[in-house]
């Protein structure tokens, strides 16, 4: 299959590499097509992995990633744009972390809204589907190194259809079936958990953590 | 040991219940010391068990619980007076939840503030730790129908060894001991929790749930 990735940083790398490694074609977007680490993925993976603008990538990709960060996401949907975008599985795993006070982040929004939603409200015709957010690059590719992959995913998106496409996605990836938390509103909640998941891995001592939901 | 319990809601009825079980002299205080549910509680309990008005019950608590709803937090302990709260250990208990527009509710503060901030800045001697919030009241005083007990509390605050006994305290309720996650700024997780929580209960079809923490 053929997937975009938007966001060339860690998360962006991590999540192009782990969908190369399980046979897709990928392209990894950025503002350019020639970021460092573009050209470093497309240099390691060689035949089905190629970079590009986020123009590009939205044309290429069947199903794309937001990776970029939370305060450039909307910047970068805007500049792939609705004609190549279209009705595309919009996999968004960015949160809206604002570093700008130092650390720990607080949140560029939030309890009445979330990123997801104005990613889906800026481009209503897109499948906006939330999910990996709540763990860390590592994490989101390897579930087996935490806890040998006892520990719970969250999804939620308006379309039925594109969270099951995307929760048997993540399972290639190696993670049991996902929780259904419902439409893409409850990405208000998965994008808060980030201010307890920051205190969490201070607590922890590692990021390389989650949450299993117990009842 | 003498507790008083601010609210007199489900979480401080319950709380208010479990302390008296465990052996504790328990006052259960609100705007009267009249209300139904704290008259049923006495007369439930008899001796060692008491209502009383807020400063009535921030007078006779070593410690003091607040139970109350995060609207009516800031006032109750107002109303208790910092002559009477003086230096013991509130442990708050309470979230912001605005229900006003429906449900799922959102948060009265939320992202950069906390109610737990907010009460230790109205009552600096106050040793304010956030506990318990992050589950429902049910569950707070008996975690052993939750998955044996197999699951997590967070405690946070800035007094050490308040943070300690409540610990020890939470032990005696079945709980294993709370993960700490730092000063008292780490309620806003604990809090923002809550709205991921909503979205579990429904999507578990039950709110008797935790989480457990996995690395």
């Amino acid at each position: 299959m053929k997937f975009g990735v938007f966001g060339t940083g860690t998360v962006g790398v991590t999540i192009a590499t782990k969908l190369h490694a399980l046979g897709h074609e990928v392209m990894l977007g950025g503002r350019t097509a020639g970021k460092d680490s573009q050209l470093t993925f497309v240099k390691a993976h060689g035949a089905r992995a190629r970079s590009g603008t986020y123009a590009d990538t939205a044309a290429f990709g069947e199903i794309v990633f937001n990776c970029t960060s939370g305060e450039g996401s909307l910047a970068a949907l805007a500049a792939a744009g609705d004609v190549r975008l279209g009705d595309k599985i919009l996999v968004d795993v960015s949160n809206p972390l604002d570093f700008s006070k130092g650390f720990p982040p607080s949140l560029l929004i939030s309890n009445t809204d979330s990123l997801s939603e104005q990613l889906q409200r800026a481009h209503p015709r897109l499948k906006v589907v939330k999910t990996l957010n709540t763990v860390n690059a590592a994490v989101m590719t390897a579930p087996q190194n935490v806890a040998n992959g006892d520990h719970d995913l969250f999804i939620a998106g308006d379309d039925a259809a594109a969270k099951r496409t995307v929760s048997e996605l993540l399972q290639t990836f190696g993670w049991r079936a996902p929780i259904d938390l419902g439409d893409i509103k409850a990405a208000r909640g998965m994008e808060a958990y980030l201010l307890l998941w920051v205190r969490l891995a201070g607590a922890m001592k590692t990021p390389s953590l989650n949450i299993r939901v117990m009842r």
